[in-house]
């Protein structure tokens, strides 16, 4: 595969992970393809046996790239960011890199596979208040810890990783009606950050797998 | 505070993301103070408002270096590979690099939140099954990529920050009775990287806050 052939994303429109990526190739200005891996349908297409060798977690985002195939999220974004021009999504000082990174992971480990679709399968008729507990719980940190490393956006006033992180996550809580009022540090930056054009055209309710009820 | 302070990890001895940490400042060379978190103690260090200054997240490890407080433990390591010298944490190839933020972000991200004392509190009798479904079903995914990838360890033949992610999620299958016979791959490598020193020297049976019916 030629390094320079279009990334193939397999995604699913509501995915806040595969939402990350998108958003990240939006900001790099990347032309990618789109393979849809519907993860209700059929039992969940993350599952077939096709799926597990792209990707054998099941779970999506996976990118088909430089003739690798990546899973996971945070690798595929800092793997384009240090493999194309344009938009800087981790800062060159290395405090801000860490901070930014600290950010990331906070959502990326410690909140989003708490409510992840396999782990809420798993817990069943519990899982709204399931979810908002270990959401709440994240958000109570992210809250003081933005307060001290925000500007206009999460780390100082340059886009990077720790936005494209907040905003799915944001968007997550809302389904799981956590009340965002408690949180005004994440609510501004997630309002600030929804205006821009990177965020509009990879938002779940722009995806060429949206269902036509949920698209804007 | 100066640049040339030793840092501070707070940590515990049977944490798996401490051990992380302390893996990394070994391979670096970086020496460094321990703060004891007990996580059990007195309902859990963790949970005071003292430590939640430090880490609103009220999980070790946390490091005060250079001046700054960072937790996540993936976000520690690269800060410390990006600013001392040393071996390299993170391979300069960056297909490589890719995959070995690939391999942590699958053990950080997909397995560990998972097992993590303040989900398994939560879930209660159930914990050791619910620990052992996650780790299986992340090591049932790993198997086969670090098939792919693996050389002498996780990542070709230098060690990496995968290595860091592998060995105390080893440890942790272990604890919670996962059949490691199913995954040859992880188990090779497991042994391999146990019998370099920095791995040894950070081990939960070696540390400073280990209680000495536990230590080797």
């Amino acid at each position: 595969m030629a390094a320079n052939t279009k990334p193939v994303l397999h995604g699913y429109f509501r995915s806040s992970c595969s939402w990350r990526v998108r958003i990240a190739f939006a900001l790099k200005g990347i032309e990618y393809d789109q393979v849809t891996v519907n993860l209700i349908k059929d039992g969940g297409q993350q599952r077939t046996q096709e799926f597990q060798s792209v990707n054998p977690m099941q779970q999506v985002p996976a990118v088909e790239i430089d003739g690798i195939t990546l899973c996971q999220s945070l690798a595929v974004i800092q793997y384009v960011d240090e493999t194309r021009p344009g938009a800087k999504l981790l800062p060159a000082d290395p405090k801000k890199r860490a901070q930014v990174r600290m950010i990331s992971d906070l959502i990326a480990s410690g909140i989003q596979p708490l409510q992840n679709l396999y782990v809420i399968q798993k817990i069943g008729a519990d899982k709204v208040q399931w979810s908002q507990h270990f959401i709440d719980r994240g958000f109570k940190a992210l809250e003081p810890i933005l307060k001290q490393t925000a500007g206009k956006y999460c780390v100082g006033d340059e886009i990077s990783m720790a936005d494209i992180c907040l905003v799915p996550q944001v968007y997550n809580a809302e389904r799981f009606k956590v009340n965002m009022d408690q949180y005004p540090t994440i609510k501004r930056l997630n309002q600030t950050l929804l205006e821009i054009e990177a965020f509009k055209v990879s938002h779940p309710s722009n995806q060429p797998d949206t269902p036509a009820d949920m698209s804007a």
